[in-house]
């Protein structure tokens, strides 16, 4: 415990409060880099001129060719892999710098990976270890074998956490539902009754009362359902999943109870010489998964359209050249816009208006990022706020969004929060504060979440943002905005999309059973930094589905890939096979229709519940592939745990760390499917993920004689 | 995924249903292992013989002679440290045949650790991981910097899986009160309705109605309390905790919720880019600390003292010497006995004793093993059962245990239930019963826990071990049984010890303020398979602390330590000082209190809370120190964050998994005590360990001005 064991110098550079330098770093032209239309070239002065935005159009040309003549390997990395043209610029400039990011970050972890870890055979739980297994030492120290060491990894590391997380999110759109019932002042409303009234009613709720009263009780339900224990059925389960599912989980022992106290059950099989059966850990993961549905995504999708406005189909413009220089530009990042919705209200009045003006400013807009951004582009509460500028890049950007020194004020609530953003802050010139308690950033300010209090804190971030943009000003810093938007149509779900088809689904199921669209695949979840991802696995991905006439849904930072590659426009049809072509070419819509954010998967699977009860079938027997082709994190793990529950097919890399064990591998990708639930699938090829998906679509027909 | 990835071979022996062998053992004579009096010799039949069993006196006077001869280092290992004399024959008895165990597999870990992982500088969390963290890449590929990495490795690992434990076991301790209470044929019965009745009016329910209204009422309202949201004060925090810490805590934003939430809570902190500050994840842990207290230990130490009886001083025997060759031979294992006691119950009657005597047994008998055994040990419900033979050895010997084939019906229902259990079972013919959901081993059966039938399922276990007793007999299997066991007087906690003292504190704090007793240390948890330790660093660390006239409480194996050593016997007090000697004469008490169980941890902070409420000052003032001097798992972690929480010094050994990051060692060793709370220490040397203890204590002496 001696400072002499600790492998952090005390030069450490962080504690300096720099940004950090990368060690050989530098070089802006970027040997083994191929020159290529939208690098940057020596002169790194002309990063801080105005440039005047390409068309739209010659950067999506440009997508589409680079992805033809550059491979995804390690060759040219990250240059070959970002597609974001303004992600693009922004990596060089920083890159040049030396600054550490998270591209150059990675590819120095790639070179100090451990082979243990890399396959799920490292065990840090308990004093006696670490323990490693190999061919030679089969078991941990406890005894623990390569399969229950594999399962419990999985389970403890990713699971639980990416459950805790979505029902946690849920749990505060709740308080936030309860708060804007009984404290009306709060800043709060209730935008969607409807949903409200139709939720309550399916929940058993005395639906004939007053609005306010109706919300309170849905949320009280809501909120004493996710405190239940574990061994007593959830009725959130009861009340909102398919019915032949529910038989299913009862005869598989997996119907979940309370979803805190299953984080709990679980967590505690993962204790030392506790459980110790490998495919038991396998079947908690998917029980987890069914309670991260039902009070995680959908619960927090349904409670928070009823409070921002179920989503409606609009056309929009994305990414970072949305940043103006003479505006107050605010972002709100994370995946919990609830502060940040009644921010965005409350600066969309004249009246803060004009306090941006005194202030110098030509206005004051809200950007978001990540998630945050993509809810907030979608739902029709924020749609018609004039201060919402909208949504402007995926996680991987952010560090490169705080070097424009455009940012006056980055909030933050919730995950893909990057660690290094308080030193990118301090080196740009940006007010960052937290709004939520769960999470804190080091030298960052508070603005604490108070549901009942909303609009009181909303004033005190819009003031911190005018003064951040008067010291830029007093300052006069530098900023340089990359010049590029896209134009998307964004704003689908299941309303939304049942309404465009003259409120039947009938037009959609008769093109699946023609023939023209052959089915549907959610391509889901983050994106990372690794060899042959960087956004551009989604895209080639998506580009290939489209063409083969399988409708895409995106939802994550994958939303935002589908939006800056230009496929969320109407326009894409022409890259579509000729059924999906006729079939968008005559709605008048995109090939791939953006949910949102990766929380916006509950109401994908709301849709395709909604579609199997329209077609008379349970969930598992749809056309339907489930792909997070670059997920990162641990809801994206619950996510396809939740999946996996409905009976569907999930196609996920990179290759999660399970492949120590050949019982694991085999049980989450084969024994599942044979239980009626659906099975995990892993490829890194773009090319073969296609065919996989085409092949099962086609397998799903065929099962339903269409 | 494919099968060549695998580390696991096709060939790999588990799958063949042997106990493994372990390479290059099975050299029974132990070349450079030094003679010793109770070392097996070359010829292994003799174990086959039942020995004489030695007088106890030699036993305890070999193994005083072994820990002044004998270092802990890693000469000699594993036999240097070993002083159980059962499980010092037994490790070489199985070593002997070459099979996996404990001691042997800890020395294979050993030469393949990994120093980032010891350091807790690895991160597996997310898909651009696995990543590591030194001096040339200080950071993961998301950013996260040492200090961060260190924190939240602490809390996911850790932390959070010991408290959700925690609570889990209280969670099923109020089930089962909930039982007894509504279906008394049950099989459990309310056995301190005083203490019922005590706690309810804390909790502020009406207590003037009918028992089993009364323990119903408590029941639920502890339920209750485990779902409530982590933003609403936990009702058992507030009925329990004592007034200064409770105001302390709320004035640092550590006062808990919600146990269950509180967990999902932290996990929720913990996911990849969410919370990165790492003296907040820290104080998360002290939080969690708190309500591992209230609703976890504590919670689960009154529930089960309602259901079993409160703790009676009382002599009994303890070791591996206890399995009689003609009976059936049950052990209970784990952390539970909720079933295990309905069992002893049955196997109590005269119907069930008549019963073995026809399947041709002397007779049934039930041995808890681990903390399982030290619990019933103390309980005056199980004391007064004919059938419940007594505690026989601590987590480290369960292979060796099976190894006896003595054994012919193995229940286990919670944590210290070894992975490789079932392959001993099958070669020495024991019979795997789990009996709680949350434990499942391959190849066993299950009695599943219903609070409502317990009585039904231990008749199944029991008709089930009859089965397993006659098939030992019918292939006249080979047993060996080490002869030895220890004398013991256990049962000590608050009711107890004031008891004995007539009904108040004041001879205890008279004797601490004279000076005969200069202060308390708590030596509770687990014991490792470590250099050092094997129960020998706990031996000599209780040895030296009462020849300083400090009193020890154990609880946990810990106290298997304490019995088999000699030191929970009056006879113990001629190795104290002379202050606590003439104390424990007076009274006829050992120096060394056995509490039970490490899950009895919260009857000695209740006896801390006693003590310092009876001295009118909060209990970071007391003179005491908590040690857990060879830690090993999830629920000790946590147990010291209890411990930091209530403003105790906390020795630990091993070195905990936190070193990579000086912020965090800081922080647990020093910061923690400027804020009101307690502090880490860490010390490995049992001399230097003692003379800090004793430094400890005086300076609260000084600081009481005693």
């Amino acid at each position: 415990m001696s400072d002499k064991d600790s492998l952090i110098q005390s030069t450490d550079p962080v504690s300096r409060g720099d940004v950090e330098s990368v060690a050989g770093k530098g070089d802006a032209s970027g040997t083994n880099r191929p020159e290529d239309h939208f690098d940057v070239h020596a002169n790194m002065k002309k990063f801080y001129d105005i440039q005047k935005s390409p068309p739209p159009a010659e950067v999506y040309d440009w997508q589409r060719h680079h992805i033809q003549v550059h491979d995804q390997g390690k060759d040219g990395y990250p240059l070959n892999i970002i597609i974001d043209p303004a992600m693009r610029e922004m990596y060089q400039h920083v890159h040049a710098q030396g600054l550490t990011n998270v591209f150059d970050r990675w590819e120095q972890q790639e070179k100090i990976r451990c082979g243990f870890c890399i396959q799920g055979l490292s065990c840090q739980l308990c004093a006696q270890g670490p323990c490693r297994i190999n061919a030679k030492v089969p078991r941990g120290a406890c005894g623990v074998d390569a399969h229950v060491m594999v399962a419990r990894n999985f389970v403890y590391r990713h699971v639980t956490i990416g459950t805790a997380a979505n029902i946690f999110h849920a749990q505060q759109a709740a308080r936030t539902l309860k708060a804007a019932a009984e404290k009306p002042e709060s800043g709060l409303k209730i935008r969607d009754q409807d949903k409200l009234y139709k939720y309550a009613e399916m929940a058993g709720l005395n639906s004939k009362q007053d609005v306010s009263k109706v919300a309170a009780d849905f949320a009280d339900w809501v909120l004493a359902d996710m405190g239940k224990p574990y061994y007593e059925e959830a009725a959130m389960v009861q009340a909102f999943a398919p019915a032949k599912r529910k038989d299913l989980w009862r005869e598989l022992k997996i119907f979940p109870g309370g979803g805190n106290s299953e984080v709990a059950f679980a967590q505690t099989k993962c204790m030392t010489n506790l459980n110790a059966d490998a495919v038991d850990f396998l079947l908690t993961s998917v029980r987890l998964g069914i309670i991260n549905e039902y009070q995680g995504l959908f619960a927090l999708d349904i409670l928070q359209e009823i409070l921002m406005g179920t989503q409606k189909i609009h056309k929009t413009r994305q990414n970072m050249g949305l940043l103006k220089p003479e505006s107050v530009n605010i972002i709100t990042n994370g995946h919990m816009p609830l502060t940040a919705h009644v921010v965005i209200e409350l600066a969309s009045t004249p009246e803060w208006q004009e306090k941006a003006k005194k202030a110098g400013a030509a206005g004051i807009q809200v950007l978001g990022h990540v998630c945050e951004g993509q809810q907030l582009l979608n739902y029709t509460g924020t749609q018609s706020m004039p201060a919402y500028g909208g949504q402007e890049g995926e996680w991987l950007s952010e560090e490169y969004l705080l070097a424009t020194g455009a940012v006056d004020l980055f909030m933050f609530d919730y995950n893909c929060t990057v660690p290094t953003l308080p030193l990118y802050a301090k080196r740009f010139g940006t007010r960052m504060v937290s709004t939520h308690e769960v999470i804190r950033l080091p030298d960052t300010e508070v603005v604490e979440f108070i549901p009942e209090k909303m609009k009181e804190q909303a004033a005190k971030i819009l003031d911190m943002a005018l003064e951040a943009f008067q010291r830029r000003k007093a300052e006069n810093r530098e900023i340089y905005i990359p010049p590029y938007t896209s134009e998307c149509t964004v704003g689908f779900s299941t309303e939304p999309i049942k309404a465009a088809l003259g409120g039947t689904w009938e037009p959609l199921l008769d093109a699946i059973k023609k023939g023209s669209i052959r089915g549907i695949a959610t391509i889901v979840g983050c994106t990372t930094a690794r060899y042959g991802q960087g956004g551009s696995n989604i895209f080639r991905i998506a580009k290939g589905l489209i063409g083969k006439d399988i409708l895409v849904l995106s939802g994550g930072c994958t939303s935002s890939v589908m939006e800056y590659t230009g496929l969320t426009r109407p326009e894409a049809a022409e890259e579509c096979g000729p059924g999906l072509k006729a079939v968008c070419r005559q709605l008048g819509i995109p090939p791939v229709l953006s949910y949102g954010a990766c929380v916006d998967i509950g109401k994908m699977t709301h849709t395709a519940k909604e579609l199997a009860d329209a077609l008379g079938v349970d969930t598992n027997m749809l056309p339907l592939v489930i792909g997070a082709p670059e997920y990162l994190e641990q809801k994206a793990v619950a996510d396809a745990c939740t999946a996996i529950a409905l009976g569907w097919l999930v196609h996920v890399a990179p290759v999660p760390s399970v492949t120590g064990s050949d019982v694991v591998v085999k049980t989450l990708t084969e024994t599942t499917e044979t239980l009626g639930l659906g099975k995990l699938m892993v490829e890194l090829s773009a090319d073969k993920t296609v065919q996989i998906y085409v092949d099962h679509i086609e397998k799903k027909r065929r099962g339903l004689g269409i």
